[in-house]
């Protein structure tokens, strides 16, 4: 059965930059498992209407319809059991773990890169992206981002969690990457895809990490369509 | 062979109010091992002299002398493997979960209750608790904790990751406690025996999970002296 992983897209439908879509696509790779991508931007959700919901990643497995990119990988996990664990046996402990970074990284990540996601993003979903994200930040998406060097270094010293770990093992799930590895690697791909801001010092232990992450299955983060910084 | 814990005493010498101690507390109780325990107090740290090092807690376990909390969950899963497992077979994970409580839990709880913590160690400790503490944190235990109500709301608001995943599951690491609860609760615990002061609202899911904690093998942590907030 094919499995398609419904993603968003940018001006370049190949330039892939969700965070959610890169956790997804991680978890596939890992479980060994082929699918085709669908890109889908902003405006064009209506490809994704089939889901019940508007919100991409959405992954079709033969008849199944999964969204949400933890119960995605909560299907992965339960479908394909002989396959790698992404889980490691400790599926409560991961969900602790996904929360921890999208904690850490989500909000604050947003102050670096929103204005420049509105710089590859298609022509025709830049007033919906300008204006929904505005009104959220309370703020032009320029004004957001604008000191963003002035909290740089706060920013780092929030990732020290992350750090210590990956200072004792290689991943932040230990000697082998899992899912709470992709959550967090996922929101630098978030960054990587869709901004030229260097946010990792390269003598950072994270940055090491990070170099590991995009070395995974063939280099797949790598090669993806963005910013090598 | 008999395993005694040596734990970190208050003036009263039944008041036991390390976070590391309780955690190992917690991990022993979880393993089924009965053991007993020793108190240290600050200015008796010759009664673990033995263990090459001045920190508690110290676990003795026969011939074996293991320090540092993890490195004792570490040893007591390794080597009582038929008993119920600390890390649920994700002890990597472990590793990162025991990293991000310490960061949310430990630098900010000393906020709260640095001067609650002189007021219950024992006279022959104060002077040396009171000079290292406060060249450490700059000012005096009381002028530390004196802003602590203003500081609450942003405390709570921070422990937010935790709070969501105990809105979802029971425990930090699922449907059971492993060690990842014990590392959060050990804090708590830190606070819950040696300060009156209130951290936790009565409706907050956290406050919930806590009292789960607290009624784990029969009330070990709500029977310490301390303060019942």
């Amino acid at each position: 059965m094919a499995i398609t992983l419904y993603e968003l897209a940018g001006a370049d439908a190949d330039r892939r930059f969700s965070p959610y879509s890169w956790r997804v696509r991680m978890a596939l790779l890992h479980k060994g498992l082929s699918f085709q991508t669908e890109p889908v931007r902003f405006s064009e959700k209506d490809k994704i209407a089939f889901s019940g919901q508007r919100l991409v990643p959405v992954l079709v497995d033969g008849e199944r319809i999964v969204t949400d990119s933890f119960a995605i990988a909560t299907y992965l996990e339960d479908t394909y059991r002989d396959a790698p664990s992404l889980f490691g046996g400790a599926r409560g402990l991961a969900r602790f773990g996904t929360h921890v970074v999208d904690s850490l990284l989500m909000s604050s990540l947003v102050g670096f890169i929103a204005a420049d996601v509105f710089a590859v993003i298609a022509e025709q979903d830049r007033a919906y992206f300008r204006e929904s994200r505005e009104k959220r930040l309370g703020m032009s998406l320029e004004s957001f981002t604008a000191d963003r060097d002035k909290r740089l270094p706060a920013f780092r010293e929030s990732l020290e969690p992350i750090r210590r770990t990956v200072r004792e093992q290689k991943f932040l799930c230990g000697a082998e990457p899992g899912w709470v590895d992709y959550a967090a690697f996922g929101c630098f791909q978030w960054a990587r895809c869709s901004s030229p801001y260097q946010l990792l010092a390269t003598d950072d232990p994270l940055y090491d990490w990070r170099e590991r992450m995009l070395d995974l299955f063939g280099g797949e983060g790598r090669k993806a369509i963005g910013f090598p910084v």
